[in-house]
């Protein structure tokens, strides 16, 4: 039974019911449902990633080439194309469900890991951005009849070594100041806070709470949110917790989100789910550790330039619009309570700098982190996702830009690609007689191949010869996995009966085509920088690889498809979640943010869009592992002893 | 008729109405019909000046020594005695009605008389604290894609010289900001505004508004508010306006307001009142001159401690017991309309610092127009009213005290004194015949007496031999105006058919006996700061008096009876209300904002009260002109040739 144009939709597995009106399709049901569906395109029916199973009930869809024959016989639908029109019951197969995704932590981070020591390698002076300081004030007597306000900034300054001027006190607290001063009989703690050139009063307690104090650090990914929980006075990691950023029903990358934004006038909305995750994300930690909301102070967030935008609800509209501007990179301290973040109600919200429009906070907490700013040789900073944002320096200088390598590190534009999720094939061995080892995330069977996955997968056929260093599927091998369906060769790297989904796995000449440009986006971006500094190479002392893709990467295959420069991989260091560890730091020094100001400040951007060079780079970047070969010593060497090298359109003779 | 416990009011010669409960007295009912009745005492029944006439009905009263006999009879009551038990009509006499006071301004002060010259005079540079900014932004390129806010930080450095980390920018601005700078084609003004060590932008608006921006410079007085409207491009005074301030009814001096709103929960409505009053006169200033709210970006407040403290809702409870401390001295600036002030939403409210709960924001306001702070020799600065505060110093030290010096100088504890109102009588000359000459504010006939006619008056009587040194009036001189009445010797200033009221109007003993303490609480101060700097009289270089009663002052008369010390009075200046002039500075001089703040921290309070050379030195100055005649050698001549000194306890063989 319905009412009126209101329709039931059950979902399965997760046997959840949502009404919904007529005209609505069934991805905006899963939205409403708070269920993810796997989309990337955000619901403009080109990914074809969104496909669910109709048990029951009829829709109104459009004919799409996005589903085989197969599957439209099972009763497969887009459930973005899906318009309801009647009660349906909606069955999520498992490669369209999101589950179990690995989210990236620090690998080294223990509950109550002490940091201090973590500063101290990073050469920063261990001191919050907000500070619990508890004071025994001398209470006034006609000899001593100094003001409340004056007897609080004098305790202050004695104790803190603060001058005057800067203090800066909010009203509220001035209004309340006599009463706590009096009610706590003189004893307080004083909640300090930096904000610009100021030193702001932010609280006053009674008696000393100075043990009491936390922060929260926030990596605002694209994809996930992630958060620390830290008690500022120890400098002790108490907790860290991952979730998914809700935002991902409105598109998959951000440049969707953005599309959302504008055409359905939903910045609010936007900044709304994304405030909402950081609240529950803080809701969950601050419960598992008994801690109340009032006692956080602070929150530390970065991420790229358009989580950001959301988060603060600035117009990211000029962002994906020549000359692609973002509102600001420098965001002042605000209170949190003023975006809507609930932690005490005058905690401040410290939002880290972003560069330009497509290097974001999350590159300058990054490049924090690393302390790239203390290097004395040139050396490299790569976080690798849909954007690959590179970062050349050293103590001197820093160039950096952002190279749109696609979504093929992150599992999508691939036929089978996933994200590294549960049952994400992660290493894969290919044998000389093209035999397939794997393993896959959850040791559950296969449900197809996420990014590391797939790179791991183009080495090996390069070097077993499946394809050659233009990454053409070699027909002439012997073998069954190599097939041709549909006029395009592709290759199976599991059978269906191995399969934890209703096919086999298969990686097509378009996939390998794809992961190859995204390759090369990301080695051209290096090779612009290094240009750009009249350096080659070899000028390079180290690389450090971040982002939720560096910590899982074999470095040796990275440089065999021509990813990463061709240098021993002692030198390529994985450094984590950069973006996390950097918004830590801060918010245990302020040193460390003010590091983070000065390396926004002092990064120049270079824009690849705008650069015919660029395109020429990426040309030459788009085999394996170049065309220049030269510029892979040890690939040669590699390829040459496994005589795979005579395969292909090798082209040696063209200069880069 | 009445509907339960609720009667009506009708108050004469207003011919208001108003509705009471049972139980309120007809003082509270004037102030529900937003009636003025003069009252010192706030409602205690102790000062007597509330005397109404009950014209019709009944009340519950007390018995009262407040009213004589005659009073009685004519149906006289006091209203804060008078509890209302049914229907009323009250006639309220001239002598208790509150008009036509002369309230002070700056006498030179024209319309649109430019500031620049004054400013130039003071040596303060002409920098206002908020100020507006006209910019031509570059629009950016793929060559200049500098972030929105960014380009705009550039831009104010580039015109205004400013460090780009002491900027700051509002949350609110933020969001605005993309929308503001493409549809104003890049062209935008920016208001600045100075909040301690950061330069915020409190506004940008399209296009070139920079020609309007007016500031509200306002004095708090206990007993009237006066402001200025300034055009800040141009350092104009655009307009002046004053009103009596409304926490009157409350208490006429501020510790009966402090006592009233501690007794009455009524902080907030303290607040609201003198909110009130200011929001008023802001809205007459901008009617008249056709400005717009939004254009005032700034307002900065001068007042005493306790006024301070009611604009900002305060609590003052501690002002008034021991040790005496205010919350705070120094206010930090906040949104005006965090207070309820109406100017534009985001403009800013300066608060003129404190020294100590009796030498406020009108006091360093004052000694920074008058730029103490630039005096090569010791000078007085001293503002008489209720209390006298009183500042020695020069450019390198500034000590200062506040001498109760009781309310005779305003008209109160006297009996036909009144305030600088209509009908007050001003100057009085006495002839050797006792005949008394006289002028009224006003040129009508008189009501009372005011404190500078007083102080007149005294000195005339001393001259002409019907006081002595003591101030005791001589039984033995031959004239009818000398009476005794009720035990106690009165001289009749006016006789009843000459005045205004229903009774002559005479000078008691006690009269005399109030305005000597008055005048020997302020030489007093005087005397304990020159010595507390180890200095004698002659090293004075100069006085400046203030305040209400200072304009109106005869000094000669003034010395003449030892309020001021003796001196050429060519280097007696009157300064007028230097607490307006001091925040007028302010609001067009960051220099002058930061020498206020300077002065306030560097002034040394001396407590008075705890003070037992205080007592020996008010006891020394309780004669006229002095216990030691040495002090004052012009008054010594003067009285010497009218052979007037021989009356009186002369002390002469005392030292001070």
């Amino acid at each position: 039974m319905s009412k009126d144009n209101t329709f039931k939709i059950h979902f399965l597995p997760n046997d959840k019911y949502v009404e919904i009106e007529k005209g609505n399709t069934v991805l905006d049901a899963s939205h409403k449902a708070n269920i993810y569906i796997n989309s990337i395109c955000g619901g403009d029916g080109i990914c074809g990633k969104c496909k669910v199973i109709l048990s029951s009930g009829k829709v109104y869809k459009q004919t799409t080439t996005l589903l085989t024959n197969e599957e439209v016989e099972k009763n497969y639908i887009l459930a973005c194309e899906a318009g309801v029109v009647e009660d349906l019951q909606i069955l999520i197969p498992k490669e369209t469900r999101l589950e179990g995704k690995k989210i990236l932590f620090d690998q080294d981070e223990q509950h109550s890991l002490t940091w201090a020591a973590i500063l101290n390698k990073a050469q920063f002076k261990q001191d919050t951005l907000t500070k619990k300081v508890f004071l025994k004030l001398e209470p006034p007597t006609m000899d001593d009849s100094v003001a409340d306000h004056e007897r609080l900034y004098q305790a202050i300054m004695m104790k803190q070594g603060v001058e005057l001027n800067v203090m800066q006190t909010g009203y509220r607290i001035l209004k309340q100041l006599p009463e706590t001063l009096r009610q706590s009989n003189w004893s307080v703690t004083v909640t300090l806070g930096h904000r610009g050139t100021t030193l702001e009063i932010v609280e006053v307690q009674h008696g000393d709470t100075s043990q009491k104090n936390y922060g929260v650090a926030i990596d605002i990914g694209t994809t996930t949110v992630v958060a620390s929980l830290l008690e500022l006075s120890s400098a002790k990691i108490i907790d860290s917790e991952a979730i998914y950023n809700s935002q991902m029903k409105f598109g998959e990358d951000y440049i969707q989100r953005i599309i959302y934004s504008i055409q359905n006038d939903a910045l609010d909305e936007m900044q709304k789910t994304i405030v909402s995750d950081i609240n529950k994300i803080i809701s969950t930690l601050i419960k598992r550790n008994d801690i109340n909301l009032y006692d956080i102070t602070s929150i530390v967030c970065a991420g790229n330039t358009t989580m950001i935008h959301f988060l603060l609800g600035l117009d990211p509209s000029n962002i994906r619009k020549e000359p692609y501007l973002p509102v600001a990179n420098s965001i002042p301290p605000i209170r949190a309570a003023q975006v809507g973040i609930d932690i005490n109600s005058r905690g401040i919200l410290y939002t880290l700098p972003s560069v330009a429009a497509y290097v974001g906070a999350d590159i300058t907490s990054g490049s924090t982190a690393i302390r790239l700013d203390k290097e004395e040789m040139p050396s490299l900073f790569i976080d690798i996702g849909t954007n690959g944002e590179v970062v050349l320096g050293n103590k001197e200088w820093m160039v950096c830009c952002s190279a749109s390598a696609g979504p093929a590190f992150e599992g999508s534009g691939v036929r089978h690609g996933m994200r590294a999720a549960k049952g994400a094939i992660e290493i894969t061995h290919i044998s000389k007689d093209y035999e397939v080892s794997y393993s896959t995330i959850g040791n559950v069977p296969p449900r197809g191949i996420c990014g590391s996955g797939l790179l791991d997968c183009i080495a090996e056929m390069l070097r077993s010869g499946i394809i050659d260093r233009s990454g053409n599927l070699q027909k002439s091998i012997e073998t069954d996995r190599l097939r041709k369906k549909e006029d395009e060769f592709e290759f199976v790297l599991v059978e269906k009966e191995e399969t934890g989904i209703d096919s086999e796995i298969v990686i097509t000449q378009a996939d390998i085509s794809n992961l190859v440009r995204s390759k090369a986006a990301i080695y051209a971006a290096v090779s612009i920088l290094i240009e750009s500094m009249s350096l080659s190479i070899s000028d390079i002392h180290s690389v450090y690889l971040a982002g939720g893709f560096g910590n899982y990467l074999n470095v040796r295959n990275a440089i065999t498809i021509g990813m990463l420069p061709d240098m021993p991989t002692s030198r390529i260091k994985f450094v984590g979640n950069t973006s996390l560890t950097g918004a830590k730091m801060t918010l245990l020094s302020e040193e460390a943010f003010e590091t983070v100001q000065k390396i926004a400040s002092q990064m120049t951007y270079f824009d690849l869009m705008g650069n015919p060079k660029y395109m020429e780079e990426f040309m030459s970047a788009n085999f394996l592992p170049h065309t220049n070969l030269e510029e892979f010593p040890s690939v040669l060497e590699e390829l040459a002893s496994q005589n795979t090298l005579s395969k292909g359109k090798s082209k040696l003779t063209k200069s880069p």
